[in-house]
């Protein structure tokens, strides 16, 4: 009889783990809260991956059809995990979709809840909301991904452009310490980007670290020498409205060792992740644990990092951190793999 | 009948695959061409991993406990591959071990190669084998290790240490462009357990850009605040003998704009990863391919980095690139499902 796992989470792990484990033979129910599968890429149409810059669709897309052509995974949109209770090494779950309440058994679980984008707005020094011409990281991919690549004040092509590091990640103040990891290098790539699109306009990164870590690097010495990439490091303390519609940055420039304060037409937040709402309420629902960043907490973080406190139950993608969507693969098979392996001992 | 797999690599990637393989029931050959398995954190005996600090043993020394416990993998030590080729969805290889040679026929095959830490002597400046008291990140975590953790010219505690980060990396003088992405949080946590065995002695870091990505970041903050660790943005461009037997930092700090020259009782250089000597070795015997950097080439950097451009050959670990233990146990498990499921297809 074939093994019954249980997915929660249609991102690039959910999607991942559940094609992988239905090649397998297993039914794989997926469970995702959203009305699409394809998580936050999908969402905030992501246009270009880092490092290589290949459609984000190659991915998303093709994750997404070959779940959506698999027979043995049954999809659940619109839908959550309504109740949740070990019956000896099984699980029993109550999904709620826009069909109804359904009652199963499962195996094993594999949790890809993903993360949610920071909201800049939460910190008010960035004038987010406040200025049509301070976007975030995820609206100018969003941008990019609907081809509308202008001032959302006037529908100009902008003559400069700030991309700021850091927003809402290593910041105390907002109450994330932590590093949200993959911003540098989406900054980095939107910067060639915008270069590309636009050449006649400067852009500026002002940054704390340059956290190209690995193979990364290729692309921010890329924006540096190939597109005059402005990199600046200092972190800005204030945005203000200036003359003729612009918006004011003002820091320190911390390598120059003296303040600026430098008029843009554009300016893009880059808002960090924050391991998301469905994050405390999965922890409680499944009985697993949360770490003091707010993610799920990883079994052992270097021996077992795809698995949750409890046996049976495992994890993969940004519900454990922010990461890549690459490294959220990559995390899906595996978790994928030790769920099956648990099933295929207790079923 | 049982799939049959073969696992070139005994690192963690490798021993992770070969485990998760097993418990499958398939037959797992693990070739590995050192006298032992856990791969360079067994060589260089790795003492405490980043970032909670928990004793390698209890991943690496688990790992090989693991596999060495399980029959479903037979172990081939002080071993190569001596010939590969292609049969159909099948391959042939010659496994040539003390014990003699071996062929036999795979179902799929896992590439888990592993680097080789950069020899910091490729580089002059920086004086290595010249001096005693400039050793390398792995030669202090052998110390380490060994629980000899003194200055090497003369046995006695050193009053300050400087830590210099991006040896071998991020530098094209050397060839190397990337970023090797673990020494920096290594290094953090190095500095660390040298302030906490030696609370008098100084600890210098001397970086371009901290990487201490994600949650890595904790370990930065603790090392600065709760250690008093001095972290100096500058990179270092001499290493000359001093008076009293000191070795001195020669640089720029580029934060206070001026020239530095401090004698220290000991220097380490975090060198960092490459793709080592197997890796084009193994390109060519298994007809697979190498990136720019000398590391082996992934199918498709997102969506199946755990794939070679070859059907039935899957990567794992740091033979892709720098990567923390976390990731290459995670890729290994990646992997295996990938090798599994091509196995089944065609078995």
């Amino acid at each position: 009889m074939a093994e019954n796992i249980l997915v929660i989470g249609g991102g690039p792990a959910g999607l991942h783990a559940a094609i992988e484990l239905a090649e397998l033979g297993v039914n794989v129910s997926l469970v995702e809260r959203d009305t699409f599968f394809g998580g936050n890429p999908k969402k905030f149409k992501y246009k270009y991956l880092f490092p290589d810059l290949q459609p984000a669709d190659n991915v998303i897309g093709e994750l997404i059809k070959r779940a959506e052509s698999n027979n043995n995974i049954k999809k659940y949109l619109s839908a959550n995990i309504e109740s949740f209770k070990e019956d000896g090494k099984k699980f029993n779950a109550v999904i709620k979709s826009s069909a109804g309440s359904e009652t199963k058994t499962f195996d094993s679980v594999i949790v890809a809840t993903g993360f949610e984008h920071f909201d800049p707005a939460k910190d008010s020094k960035y004038s987010y909301q406040l200025f049509d011409d301070v976007i975030d990281i995820k609206d100018l991919e969003r941008m990019m991904g609907e081809g509308n690549f202008t001032r959302p004040s006037n529908g100009k092509p902008p003559k400069n452009v700030a991309i700021i590091l850091c927003v809402g990640s290593r910041d105390r103040h907002v109450g994330n310490q932590y590093c949200s990891r993959v911003c540098c290098t989406v900054s980095v790539k939107q910067a060639i980007e915008l270069r590309e699109h636009f050449p006649e306009t400067e852009v500026y990164i002002f940054y704390m670290d340059i956290r190209t870590y690995g193979f990364y690097e290729d692309l921010y010495w890329k924006a540096m020498e190939e597109h005059d990439v402005q990199i600046v490091k200092g972190r800005v303390a204030e945005i203000t409205s200036g003359p003729d519609n612009t918006v004011i940055c003002k820091g320190e420039d911390t390598l120059l060792r003296g303040p600026f304060e430098i008029p843009f037409d554009m300016v893009v937040l880059a808002s960090g992740m924050e391991g998301g709402p469905q994050s405390p309420e999965m922890a409680d629902k499944l009985g697993i644990e949360l770490d003091e960043h707010g993610f799920l907490k990883q079994a052992n973080i270097t021996l077992s990092p795809f698995k949750s406190n409890k046996d049976g139950i495992f994890l993969a993608g940004a519900c454990t951190g922010p990461k890549a969507i690459a490294d959220a693969i990559v995390e899906g098979g595996a978790a994928a793999m030790n769920a099956y392996i648990y099933a295929k001992k207790n079923s």
